[in-house]
């Protein structure tokens, strides 16, 4: 079940370029996170005092696992959620992440509700084929997300989010491995909780647009082939660990992995036309 | 052939956290940005005057197409690199980015010379399944980049860059196409140039690390299947335009499609073990 709702139309996320390409509703923009296996986040953190280079401020840019706490993808979100449901509209949308950012970074650059992030998902669906090169384009879904980060301290959210995490990344991995996690582990393990304020999502489908004067160049248009090339993530033949002692790869796995490459060809292949 | 050389180390590239992974050199970083079809930049932009928001700074994150001006990825630069070979180790590293920023971005967020930005290049290669959810992994290759953007108006520059990034995504489709630009289309194309001041690339590879007791515990590893799922951006079937002309889809492309894939299904094969 998707989460209703839909994140205001502000400064900070609207869809300046091409506008009708723009989306603000959570289900699209959740539905995104929760189907891009590696997310890109983004934030500004002060350089060391000692610095000695030339001044220059970037912002920090990382990949990382994530994903939305209350949307639950189709047939894809199994234990947690049904033992501690909260697919709920209105609760306001919350993105964990894992992965290590140390606390230092998350106070140096924060403000006292956490440290700004921008998050990006995009899933590249195909390359646009058209007459002309600048009319080129890419098919895509993107989404964009601005929250505030804090690092998880809280046990018990911790170990959900894990679940969460896990469940998300490969369906009923998490009652098939060895759970729950130790204390030790558990602390080892950075989970930032981001509050979610403003997101939006853009989408590219179809064929190439063309310049009038070409369409009507017959000579080049029985020359160059035009169209789209879909692509998609693909997951290949499971490469057993060395001290791996289970013959058969569990039906789980597979399940999972040729469900979701059927899934990406036909979204790839559906976007194309 | 590859650029020689490296990026010094310093305190805004350098891989703190499992710092054997990190890498420096600029063929590693270059040959992955050049092979990764979509880019994630971020910058910081400040909000319109007007703003009525909760004053809250988020850095700005886009996906976007590109590749450096410098490094020639084998086999697949062709036409634009024998015409004006540049590629030179003695010429700083510069990426070329295709996409509309506007100017005032630019110049608002800017400094005198240039927007600083942080770009990613990630390749995921594979979910690691470990015998506790807390060791699981993903195996990656991943660059980031510091530099500073400026918008291109040099004409040759502009032209130059746009048959780089169009030949870097599809070898060959350039001079397969109706080329040069119009005037017209190359003013309506946005070329950001980005002098590259510092990067990083890290990467994961092989099987999961386990806990001691974990591999101790025999009716655990009797259960619980490990290892790796290799994953891959795989193009499909190309898809003709409705206003297509030509039967067959030309041998560069397929040449090209049909060898991304194996190289890719490749990759990420070999780095699982």
């Amino acid at each position: 079940m998707a989460t209703q709702g839909e994140y205001a139309k502000t400064k900070i996320n609207a869809v300046n370029r091409y506008r009708g390409r723009g989306k603000y509703d959570h289900e699209t923009i959740h539905a995104l996170v929760n189907s891009v296996p590696v997310l890109h986040v983004s934030f500004n953190v002060p350089l060391p005092d000692d610095d000695d280079e030339s001044g220059i401020s970037y912002p920090t840019i990382l990949p990382m696992i994530g994903c939305m706490s209350n949307y639950r993808s189709p047939g894809s979100i199994s234990a947690p959620q049904a033992d501690n449901d909260n697919d709920n509209s209105d609760e306001p949308p919350v993105l964990y992440l894992h992965g290590y950012i140390s606390s230092r970074l998350i106070k140096q650059g924060g403000t006292n509700t956490g440290l700004p992030m921008s998050i990006a998902a995009t899933s590249l669906d195909g390359l646009v084929l058209a007459l002309t090169p600048n009319h080129h384009s890419c098919n895509y879904r993107s989404a964009v997300l601005f929250g505030r980060a804090t690092l998880v301290s809280d046990e018990s959210e911790r170990m959900r989010a894990m679940q969460l995490i896990t469940e998300n990344m490969l369906p009923n991995r998490w009652n098939n491995s060895r759970v729950p996690p130790t204390k030790v582990e558990m602390q080892s393990t950075g989970i930032l909780r981001v509050e979610i304020d403003a997101a939006s999502a853009k989408t590219r489908t179809g064929g190439p647009g063309e310049d009038r004067a070409d369409l009507k160049d017959e000579a080049l248009r029985e020359r160059v082939w035009t169209g789209v090339v879909p692509v998609s993530l693909q997951w290949g033949e499971p490469v057993p660990a060395e001290g791996n002692r289970v013959d058969k790869v569990p039906g789980y796995v597979e399940e999972w992995r040729v469900g979701s490459n059927a899934e990406a060809v036909k979204a790839s292949t559906d976007s194309a036309s």
